[in-house]
């Protein structure tokens, strides 16, 4: 009776036309025809990363896209500043480790933004530092780091800039070439509401560089076959693409040009506001500091006495809207709202008002309807 | 008015309740429900292998499958025995370079499978081999290798035995446990006739030895975390799957259980006995050599005076079918027919219709309907 409201960090809800989009008959990978849709696909990509250079897409998830950035600049004692305050910060650092490279780690408490001058700190003092990584939207734990500001810092020093945007590219501003990226990656099932399954890149000169002179120690993943087959005329992809998948990153990117890439990224920007008044007025304590709220999902403290399964159990079952739960040692004792992609004031108010419903049936004290009101003016005052 | 008939060794034709099943809407992929959904794909997929080992989907292509397979075994100064008769037999190889191995190359002329003394030659001069690979059916030249041969030299010594049937699986004879495979990989868009964009890859306990004492150079495909996944109950993958992908897998292999696993490769064989009758009646001559020939694939010489581009392109621009040219140094001196999947008598006549058609016009002489005859008189006699 009721289709699955999916208000999780991704995958996102997927527009209809993009579902049938992909349920288009197979065509040759090789073909001009293919090479067509694929030519399209990264460049309209290079629109929403905001750059001159070249994207392309890849056919696997955001985590594929994390270590093609690292793999390809990455040789044996390479050091590699991460910026870590959250679980994909951590696989940053995790992926440089497993291609060799000598982590710094910059430890930011989780549910807080990086110090840009802590940045340049470490820059000043480590020698040799050959990247720096950071993750624009820490998915596990709700907060934005301030990209824009560390990449004026970096640009000082001769290191690669390489920053994940899997859930904020098509949500909160990202202009690689504005903010000094060398390397950006993203997810198709976050804020560009594709179907997971692909990832995309972006490399600079300055990146390229580097790549041409480090041994690559990935094969899937190598970024010189991927520059190599995309010079063809038609393009191609080294290895056979998902041809389905690219159908559909098409048509999610037409949507994304159609709205307008400000239009988004400010209908994201009021959907989270939205959130976080919503979950305040019913009394709760979001997990991110005030100054480093994410703009695509909001982390929200567990509240005392009400467990994880009884919250978000409620949720899916009772109003069939799907909730995260906290990962690794937030697991409990938060829950996040994703508020990427197709969304609308109609789907924040469906799940604030779920929320205070299944709150106030699991015996949290709170006032029916402060939730939804908040919200509603939020949207209106905007 | 016409759908183009891909006639390549993959992406096949996909059946319309496989890309319907491809369109539904997406879900949680760490719900209950995408577990059973990946549970039941995986479980499938053992059967397909025809093992009794859990197998993985993975988000990526055959390759990725591949770099899967070699790079959890492979650390720096490994010998690898890799087999190599075509261009991903070649490929093998270079994971395993990738990866730090040092690759043993028994090299096998284009054309030919490999002799089974040849492999064990190697075995008994070379010491401390740590695997084998090799190339079920090499799509670049339309050879199958003996993999149930080689695997009982294999099994004498104590190296792993890796087989890529991504172009065979589903199609010609693989039994993982009964030829001794330890890591066997596939992809989905081959005999398996799912969307491309998917693999799979199955390990046995003595592969699992290996990968735990191994320390793995990849971090997207490292097969230690997708086991440790897929041990949750449900079942989940280690990175957002495709969740769209994984339903049509679902779907796919659902479709070759109703068929039948013995009656599709029987289909497939005849299919392959059809299209080489049909093109040897035309005058035209198969690449591999008769004891070799591939049953999901066919590969034939460019006839004399004719160009891969007049030939492909009027097959494609008139006849709308789709064929594959040569790869590597076979560029423009062979074309190779898929007939993979869900391939009938229909198809096969029709492509070999119209290629007598394409060779009259193109002044080959020959005499018209003997091709057409030859694989009617295949099908009538089996």
């Amino acid at each position: 009776m009721y289709e699955t409201l999916l208000m999780i960090p991704g995958p996102t809800m997927v527009a209809p036309r993009v579902l049938k989009a992909m349920s288009e008959n197979i065509i040759n990978h090789r073909s001009a025809a293919f090479g067509e849709i694929l030519k399209e696909t990264n460049e309209m990509m290079s629109e929403v990363f905001q750059t001159e250079n070249q994207s392309y897409i890849l056919t696997g998830s955001g985590t594929a896209a994390m270590e093609a950035a690292v793999g390809n600049i990455t040789e044996k004692g390479d050091k590699v500043l991460n910026i870590v305050g959250g679980k994909f910060g951590e696989r940053f650092m995790q992926i440089a480790e497993t291609h060799g490279g000598s982590p710094v780690e910059l430890k930011v408490e989780w549910g807080n933004a990086v110090n840009p001058d802590d940045v340049k700190n470490i820059l000043e003092e480590e020698e040799d530092i050959k990247a720096v990584t950071i993750v624009h939207n820490e998915t596990s734990t709700g907060v934005a780091n301030p990209i824009a500001e560390v990449g004026k810092i970096v640009k000082d020093y001769d290191a690669l800039y390489v920053v994940d945007t899997v859930s904020s590219l098509g949500g909160d501003d990202v202009f690689v070439d504005g903010y000094g990226i060398d390397i950006c990656v993203t997810g198709s099932q976050k804020c560009l509401a594709a179907p997971p399954g692909m990832a995309a890149i972006t490399l600079n000169d300055d990146a390229w560089d580097v790549v041409d002179k480090t041994e690559t120690s990935t094969y899937y993943l190598n970024m010189k076959k991927y520059r190599k087959s995309g010079e063809k005329k038609p393009p191609e992809t080294p290895y056979t693409p998902s041809v389905s998948l690219t159908y559909a990153m098409r048509e999610a990117l037409h949507i994304i040009m159609e709205e307008g890439l400000e239009e988004r990224i400010l209908r994201h920007k009021l959907a989270a506001k939205a959130t976080r008044a919503g979950v305040k007025a019913l009394g709760l304590d979001l997990f991110a500091q005030p100054d480093a709220a994410s703009n695509t999902v909001t982390a929200i403290k567990m509240p005392e006495g009400i467990t994880d399964k009884d919250l978000r159990g409620t949720m899916r079952n009772k109003y069939h809207i799907e909730l995260a739960g906290g990962q690794d040692h937030l697991k409990g004792n938060v829950f996040r709202i994703g508020h990427m992609g197709n969304i609308t004031q109609r789907e924040i108010i469906t799940t604030i008002s779920a929320l205070e419903m299944t709150l106030k049936e699991l015996g949290f004290d709170l006032e029916m309807g402060k939730g939804v009101a908040a919200v509603a003016e939020t949207y209106l005052s905007s």
